[in-house]
């Protein structure tokens, strides 16, 4: 073991997810353009936000890739690109997490395929089949920097303990 | 088709979560954790946050029920709930899509099995399989209140044209 382990800060998607979703009404945008929202007043109406606040998330959301914007001038739509669909999943996990954790079993809404049947709750699958949290592990992968991989070293050595 | 229908803001389970971990230190704090985190000066040193931040954010955790505070007044250590280890697939999904779509595909931080065999990507899955994000539909559910059934209901309608 090194005498002195820095723990520099990750190189991380999850951060840099975080910084195109990171806030409260970007992530809420998503959802509502998931569940078919497409015109302004109505994601005003939807998300009771302020005019100002949603234009800007709306703008930052359309620079980054997550929506296209069309329609005319006056009366544009938004909806999801490829980048922005493929956040479902994410959307959905955290939604269920909340309809067990803060709704307390209570869902406002359920997810189903497209003859109404519930989706199964998303959880992460291995070779072996569906894997607990406690039994995830983490490596560095292609794009990790030397202060990663020292910090996954040092995690990983003390989960071992 | 109503004459007119109100778009209510949605009761729904994304914003109670949001609410308990939707800002960027949050989430990163939890990533932090279910990686082995435990000390305030890791924390500290991997996410390069102020230290104020930090004590706010932490504290908020242990109150939301995500994170328990353990050890000593002095160095205490803070671990994962079972509320808060259950953000883990969460968690994956959102740091899979920053992988995809903001990393370029060279992920830093790749999450495995305990053999070391990389989880698959997080997806969801229905009574038939695995479903695009184009393929779910989003129904009432049993904590829906009336503005959030009629949301749905003209959503389902516009995705029906």
């Amino acid at each position: 073991m090194p005498a002195k382990t820095d723990l520099s800060r990750l190189n991380c998607s999850l951060a840099g997810a975080l910084s195109l979703v990171g806030d409260w009404w970007s992530l809420l945008i998503v959802r509502d353009a998931v569940l078919g929202v497409r015109r302004f007043s109505e994601f005003e109406q939807s998300l009771g936000v302020a005019k100002n606040i949603l234009s800007a998330r709306l703008a930052r959301l359309v620079a980054a890739g997550v929506l296209i914007r069309e329609g005319s001038e006056r009366r544009p739509t938004y909806r999801l690109t490829e980048k922005g669909r493929a956040l479902t999943p994410a959307v959905v996990a955290l939604t269920q997490w909340g309809d067990v954790w803060v709704s307390g079993g209570r869902a406002p809404v359920v997810v189903t395929d497209v003859a109404g049947r519930p989706v199964n709750p998303v959880r992460l699958e291995g070779a072996q089949g569906a894997l607990r949290p406690e039994d995830v592990r983490f490596h560095p992968g292609p794009g990790a920097e030397p202060g990663t991989r020292a910090f996954l070293a040092l995690m990983a050595a003390r989960n071992d303990e």
